[in-house]
């Protein structure tokens, strides 16, 4: 009986530059069609840290090749431009993949805005790192004339930093949905999706920001009424005492049991901890829900219960 | 009685640079939200001439700051990310126009490749300039280092030249159709689309070539099964003797009169000739189907019949 499912990509599906990435989107393909091959639905999320980076310092050298003639591009701007870099080699992969194994199916990328609060918080505590390393000199030059945020990088230099805000709504969600249900794999939210939020009217207005893309599966997957939330990393489990003697990898994870993990601080921030979350409130959102870390390797074996880290509402009572 | 139309943007429609797309794409949504409220369906088709150049010339700069870190980045890749930087400002325009008029409708944009013949005669002379101009130090350099094709433009310098190959055939044609056939605006082949051609078995390899957007256009109003073919440009009507005493202004071309006014070099290569011959093709291709070349500000009146050149397949017999 086939699932719907959100499956969040994590950085080592993609590779950090162009060869590594036409080479890794094959490995990815192929574990993405297992599961379109057991009958499930799939809508892929991946990131795009190296990527946006990439492009925004592309631009940046741009404007310093020629300042009269150019002008910054937004980090909005360049979200939207790393969707259509990736998203061609991943669907182009995943198609190959599916007409390999006899499986008509559409592929498609869809540009995907996602709604952000201007209110969260975190646009007035920017934390996510994205693009080169800087000297002191150019990253005070970058605040006086652009206005960024800029934070010493352990030691490596400065970096641009920007909000991570919480995603509130998928505003191509019609578009996902029908052409889900018109039998297409489809690729959306690349990046977490390009940040927008609503101003006056029906406008809206890129933020300059980046949300993480496991938020951003989870609400796709909530918006999409999924079953199930698979988050692939680079561990075929999630562990409580990690890299210590009293190491514990987990099969089962209730909401409550996770969120005493988290209180314990068992996972690292900006890696395994927004993943956990994600996962519980996806199992919270509605009952039956169910969410799945694994490795990309793993995903099929995963999504029939003989390994990952299972997440689940509520223990059945015995 | 609503038309499925497929609409060709110019140049004008999107500006050359963010700024101006930004305020162009307000303009170019009002005319196309117009035909929308006229109860029919439209694919969206716009060029990307300046901005894969800027984009091309983005990526060149960055492999110039830190050669060993990055490599040059394939001209369809550019296209690809072109898609989503012009796609995300004209779907976002249109999205709100249409919810300004309270027509609930989704807008979408379809990262699009086109399937072009690796024996196109277009590869083994290529003609269409993109980019920025180089010295012929530089040029020379480009053509030993990347193999890149040059040519001397009119003494402004050096640029390279691509191929500009006949589109083929859509490979997100049934992604366009779902999507138009459940209530969708579709932005689609942007830039002529990302030019591909198949290798061995399944795979799509991409070609250093940018297809023409009105053909690109005209091949997805075939497989669409379109109606009507739009070609917006910068004049109301297409003329004969342009610029001439005896200039006259076109209100209807039968596909024969049409042809004969091309075998009397009436229309620029490069700038009508093409508009004019995605015009005729499309109409010869089946029965019943008609173009229109007019200004993006008079696509409405035009549709009603008011103004610009129509294109039939022959005159009704009187």
């Amino acid at each position: 009986m086939g699932k719907r499912i959100v499956l969040a990509l994590g950085g080592n599906a993609l590779g950090s530059n162009l060869p590594e990435q036409m080479k890794a989107v094959k490995k990815t393909a192929s574990a993405i069609a297992d599961l379109i091959e057991q009958g499930n639905e799939l809508v892929i999320v991946h990131g795009n840290g190296p990527q946006v980076g990439m492009i925004q310092d592309a631009m940046t050298e741009l404007v310093r090749s020629d300042p009269v003639r150019h002008i910054p591009c937004p980090l909005s701007v360049c979200v939207a431009m790393s969707q259509g870099y990736i998203g061609y080699d991943l669907q182009n992969a995943l198609r190959e993949e599916l007409l390999d194994r006899g499986i008509e199916q559409g592929v498609a990328t869809v540009l995907t805005q996602v709604e952000v609060n201007p209110g969260d918080p975190a646009f007035s505590a920017p934390t996510k790192p994205i693009g080169s390393f800087m000297t002191k000199d150019e990253a005070e030059r970058m605040v006086a004339e652009r206005d960024y945020q800029v934070m010493e990088d352990a030691g490596r230099g400065w970096r641009r930093v920007v909000a991570s805000p919480e995603p509130v709504g998928i505003v191509e969600i019609d578009t996902i949905r029908s052409l889900v249900e018109t039998n297409h794999t489809v690729v959306a939210c690349g990046g977490g999706g390009i940040p927008v939020f609503k101003t006056e009217g029906h406008h809206l207005k890129g933020a300059a920001a980046v949300i993480d893309k496991d938020y951003a599966a989870e609400r796709l997957a909530e918006q999409l009424n999924a079953d199930c939330l698979i988050i692939l990393t680079a561990v075929e489990k999630v562990a409580v005492n990690f890299n210590r003697p009293d190491q514990k990898w987990l099969d089962v994870l209730t909401a409550d049991e996770a969120r005493t993990y988290i209180g314990q601080g068992q996972f690292a921030p900006g890696s395994m901890l927004p993943k956990v979350q994600a996962a519980v409130r996806f199992v919270e959102s509605a009952p039956g829900r169910e969410a799945l870390i694994t490795l990309l390797e793993k995903a099929r074996d995963g999504i029939e219960g003989r390994t990952g880290t299972r997440f689940v509402e509520a223990r059945p009572a015995t």
